[in-house]
């Protein structure tokens, strides 16, 4: 644009940021450090980031592990919500103090306090969602969502079973199926407080949940009960856990790998391949948002469970941290105390 | 119906059958008796069988490891092509002496001289094709056939990879895919003539031969040179072999697991599913026939196969074996006595 306009610009705040310059252990390679202000373009948005999780997609890309890398050095997290702060001269349907989400997530760049971006890669969203939930609603809900509807028709009284469950997806899944009058089968890993998981999953709407430890001894048909063979399995532990789902499954039946926190992979018998017709997919967001038209779609998708959250329908733990105790969350999201709910980083509060 | 023409029963020859009256190994539980003559009833047609194979199923289904059973005592055998000897007052569209093959596979009871069955059980074929490929048409060649259409859409130029690549449906699955312009990258077990059997299989139109050996030495990449990564891949042999098949796929590739040979399960990495988006399938003809719509589809895809090898253009080896010498075939087919051609019984000879 030859417009003298575009060069009367404006200029970012100073932005503090979780800075990364080589891969590596995440506690190790990470600092806060402040960016310098940037340009803000005409067709930019400046945004004050207000909340952002720290998701194990995350970690691993600081840690290399990723499908995917960024270039470094690198500001950590992928999503989060801020409100508007500045815009560019040519932006439309903004207005200074809304809530915007990066949709679909940001390669990185979410852990820090301001955040400047085109206004195609924002999405405005509701202001009367719980921050916690709004923050990361992109990678763990709309992956549920999206793996209950892409991979089988599901009808009111059919049932999918799932590994993990105790996962924010997990508890999305229980939570989204319930809704549609899906059945859930669940199952958890073997721990000390096994019943109290049941009971929370059982309150969000879980039809069975069983410890792994359980399905070593009972049969799937008695663990079944009068609920009919699952159409759909969901597997983001691999290795053992992800057989038990697959002999859950129906004749014909899909299960939809989406992690492997064992870090086994997935064995499946031949005759289960083909006398069961099993058939196993893949799933990973990403893939799924590389078209603008589902980038698109994804909107409509978030809304609707941004709807459900304000409605209390769709929920889970979280726990809120100033963003200046940033390595305390950081600890709790790497598993080194224990078990913790999805930390979420907490921008410009105490 | 209360006409006394249906009384004025036709009845068939005695029958030389190889009968087991109880699961176990094949050569053990099987032996050759004369079955009395059975009543041809108004819908039935007699067939005087002329050629059957032995097919693996066959042997799993008198060892009781096949996915279904057959009431006992049982005729072994499940496909081969005959003659019309006689039929019943109300069969239409076959004359005396036609050639006919049981379309879907019968459970059980080709390896008889006589076999009695409802018209509609019947298909009729042209009688130009060689008899020994006509009566094997329908397990192998045909799954090769529908393991090509059914799983993804290939175009020319487009490649495919497979294990188990000697076998029937192999050599199938390279002369179909040679049809269509689709390159087809092979894999075989170490074996001394290990260079003879890639010849050959070169010659029947394959792009590219290579042992599992070979492939824990070289690069897939390496291996396929300027063809594509392949869209599809075939498995029937499992473990270390069905892993190099999912190598070679492509993102969003799919593998079809229609056997297991090795008796080793399928393992496939999480990241293989997530990243590389794999698909997982199993292909049983059985499945596959169970509606009568996809019968009558069948029959039209037969008529297919039968009309190329009836140019020469598809064909394998076969080892025509007189019925009253069935117990060598067996013990060829039970690959007691090293590596033979698939051996078809045939009846009626010297």
């Amino acid at each position: 644009m030859g417009d003298i306009g575009a060069y009367s610009s404006k200029i970012s705040p100073p932005s503090l940021a979780v800075v990364f310059e080589q891969l590596g252990s995440p506690d190790e390679v990470t600092r806060i450090i402040e960016l310098p202000p940037v340009e803000i373009k005409e067709n930019e948005v400046c945004v004050k980031m207000l909340a952002s999780p720290i998701n194990p997609a995350d970690i691993n890309m600081i840690q290399g592990v990723y499908a995917k890398n960024v270039p470094l050095p690198a500001v950590g997290g992928q999503e989060g919500v801020g409100e508007v702060h500045a815009f560019g001269s040519a932006v439309q349907g903004l207005s200074l103090g809304d809530w915007v989400i990066p949709s679909p997530p940001s390669d990185s760049g979410t852990w820090q306090t301001y955040l400047v971006k085109e206004k195609s890669a924002w999405h405005k969203i509701n202001k009367n969602v719980p921050l916690d939930l709004a923050s990361a609603i992109h990678v763990n809900p709309l992956t549920a969502l999206v793996l209950l509807d892409d991979f089988a028709i599901l009808n009111p009284g059919d049932t999918i079973v799932q590994n993990g469950s105790t996962s924010i997806v997990g508890q999305c899944i229980i939570q989204l199926a319930k809704l549609r009058g899906v059945h859930s089968i669940n199952i958890i890993r073997d721990r000390a407080e096994s019943d109290a998981v049941k009971e929370r999953l059982m309150k969000l709407g879980a039809d069975k949940v069983c410890t792994e430890g359980e399905l070593q001894v009972k049969h799937v048909k008695g663990l079944l009960g009068a609920l009919p063979e699952p159409t759909l399995g969901f597997n983001c532990v691999g290795g053992n856990s992800a057989t038990s789902v697959l002999k859950f499954l129906r004749q014909g039946g899909t299960m939809v790998t989406y992690g492997g926190m064992s870090k086994e992979p997935v064995t499946v018998s031949t005759s289960a391949l083909i006398f069961k017709d099993l058939t196993l997919r893949g799933f990973w967001l990403e893939n799924m948002m590389m078209t603008l038209k589902r980038t698109q779609d994804c909107r409509v998708l978030i809304d609707y469970l941004l709807s459900l959250m304000q409605e209390g329908k769709l929920k889970y733990e979280t726990e809120l941290v100033p963003f200046g105790k940033f390595s305390v969350a950081l600890d709790k999201a790497l598993g080194k105390v224990g078990s913790h709910p999805k930390q979420i980083l907490k921008f410009g509060g105490p």
